[in-house]
């Protein structure tokens, strides 16, 4: 693995944020960093270019949408992932596994992978870790995941102790088969449920095994939140500190705010793309939704304290008029004025740790929502 | 009236096909034009600043479907469709007479106007010459087109002499109502279906009462193509050569060549942003069905000789798996390139007439396809 470093910028002296940066073969990525969902080599309903103005410097990309459709090998004939969708800063992908072991009763788990249906014809597939890092190389990915799985919780404790074990044993096979000198960086995904013993066992083994990056898997699965906090507080600090530290699936914009307290450098999720397609957006002063007859004739912008481009050229009726009358723009808008929240929110996070305000920061934040929601 | 002007830069000498210029108070559109639709105050997955970047001088909006949905007050007490919408060029709004008529059983025509149900929740309305010409200023129109019946083909003569005479009153009805010394242009209508008299009639006493443009209406209505040309080919020299031609709804590549050859001025048609959403797509060699196993793996753009935002960074694969992935970018992009499609053609157009190579250009054009579809 060449080409791939992590720098520790400033360490916060209040809290166990940090900045840093990570450098790739594609292009630099700013921590703590939000990256936007690309499930199906498109973020839905945002061009590359806009990404790009709003701020985005990686993206994630799904292993199993894409192997289904089109298919990674297709994508590799074509030239990688980054060519096909017209992105040429750093992917992350993930190893297909949380999607994999969503599917129920259609997947089943043995020592040597996961055996599974596609949602989409029915067709029977094995994602093992060697197929996952396969898969993942094929695309191109800049960030590979090990191929690990994802506890649901609440779980037995044996299930978790199994589980674990066997995560490890696959982050282990996942290692073996990256190519040395490849480059594409590995990551490995410290699992253990809401276990603690478990968890620090993960992550040590993990470490032995050693990556250039760790995740916290399993967490935002349906737990309480005090409770995923105290995960992320009890975890991050096992992990090395001169590399990116990483909690999937997370989360709200409260949720990057205490993630980031709390040590990690970077975030994924659907929320913001997601909650754009159904109407609901982030603002300064906590969420809108925008169907509401209230904006019916409300000409203000959605987000006065916004200077992203929907929020400067649009006014709340006309979002709300593209999306009662179900409008393609309605999507594109909502979707571009929700990573931009995200991405600024990360911009602001970080200015305020190079300015040793971060604590301030976060006391700000909440007041402004109580202020302006009461 | 003020601040509209047509200006005839140039007559074709082979053809009835003639390059002019409009000069509206929002700016200037180039003749031959081709006007994208924009129904609901958006034209469907197209931001205003790619639309500008395809080309596009002028828009048309509905007057039916924004009467109903936001409403025409609700857009004026917003600042006007312009602002709403966030586009600063100019707008031509239809009648809504069109889109009532096409309601079948949910409308009953009488001399006042045209009594119809709403098709989106079955509330009853009553569109008179007079309300068509209010909501198209209360949405500040730049071309305000006069209320009339499209009539259906075929059509007994009796019914077509009857609709033809009443389309006349409301004309002269609407041309009263639009306030002197109005900034919006108001455009007069032929109708007088596929008779040729009933057209000179129409063109004639339209002429009496005097508009800034005229258009021909009640083509493209399921006639043959070639009774269409028939009807442009007799009707457009009835019109005055110092105001604006407009052939409404039409139509196919091959329409708007053939509409220009026969003096047409503007154009609209929902077909290039339909057909994108269909995933239809047009190029210099015929159409492409995006959707075709054969495009799976091919790697080149949509129209190697194309220079669109789309042509030149994504790949027919790409373009493909969009679409039959259903992602938002699918009608995104190919309705991009649609929309650069037509308005390039129409600059092609422009660009033959000021080099008096026109009848060239046609021969040129139908040469091409037929290489390269054979």
């Amino acid at each position: 693995m060449s080409g791939f470093k992590y720098a520790l910028l400033q360490q916060d002296s209040d809290s166990q944020a940090r900045r840093g940066r990570i450098y790739t073969q594609r292009g630099e990525i700013d921590t703590p960093a939000f990256m936007p969902v690309g499930t199906l080599g498109t973020v839905k309903g945002v061009l590359p270019e806009a990404l790009k103005e709003i701020g985005a410097q990686i993206i994630l990309a799904n292993t199993y949408h894409l192997y289904l459709r089109p298919g990674h090998k297709l994508i590799q004939q074509l030239g990688g992932l980054h060519k096909f969708m017209h992105w040429d800063r750093p992917i992350l992908t993930d190893s297909g596994g949380f999607q994999v072991f969503s599917l129920g009763e259609l997947r089943k788990i043995t020592e040597e992978g996961a055996a599974f249906q596609s949602h989409i014809d029915g067709s029977k597939h094995l994602l093992t870790p060697e197929l996952s890092v396969e898969i993942q190389l094929a695309l191109g990915s800049d960030i590979v995941m090990v191929f690990d799985e994802c506890i649901p919780h609440p779980a037995e404790r044996s299930y978790v102790v199994d589980s674990t074990n066997r995560s490890t044993r696959w982050a282990q096979r996942c290692r073996d088969v990256l190519p040395k000198g490849s480059q594409s960086a590995l990551f490995g995904i410290v699992q253990g449920g809401m276990e603690l013993d478990l968890r620090k066992q993960s992550a040590e083994q993990l470490q032995e095994i050693g990556f250039e990056g760790y995740a916290l898997g399993g967490l935002s699965v349906g737990e309480e939140t005090s409770l995923m906090y105290d995960m992320m507080e009890y975890s991050l600090p096992l992990l090395p500190t001169d590399r990116p530290r990483y909690v999937m699936g997370v989360g709200t914009p409260e949720n990057l705010l205490e993630g980031v307290a709390r040590g990690c450098d970077m975030f994924d999720c659907v929320m913001p793309t997601r909650n754009a397609r159904n109407g609901v957006l982030f603002t300064s002063f906590g969420k809108v939704s925008i169907k509401q007859a209230q904006y019916r004739d409300d000409e203000r912008p959605l987000d006065p304290d916004c200077q992203c481009y929907v929020c400067r050229n649009y006014s709340r009726a006309y979002l709300r008029h593209l999306y009662t009358s179900k409008e393609i723009l309605a999507s594109v808008l909502n979707t571009h004025h929700n990573l931009y929240y995200y991405q600024q929110l990360m911009a602001e996070i970080r200015q305020a740790l190079e300015n040793g305000k971060f604590t301030e920061f976060c006391r700000d934040f909440y007041k402004k929502r109580e202020v302006l929601t009461s």
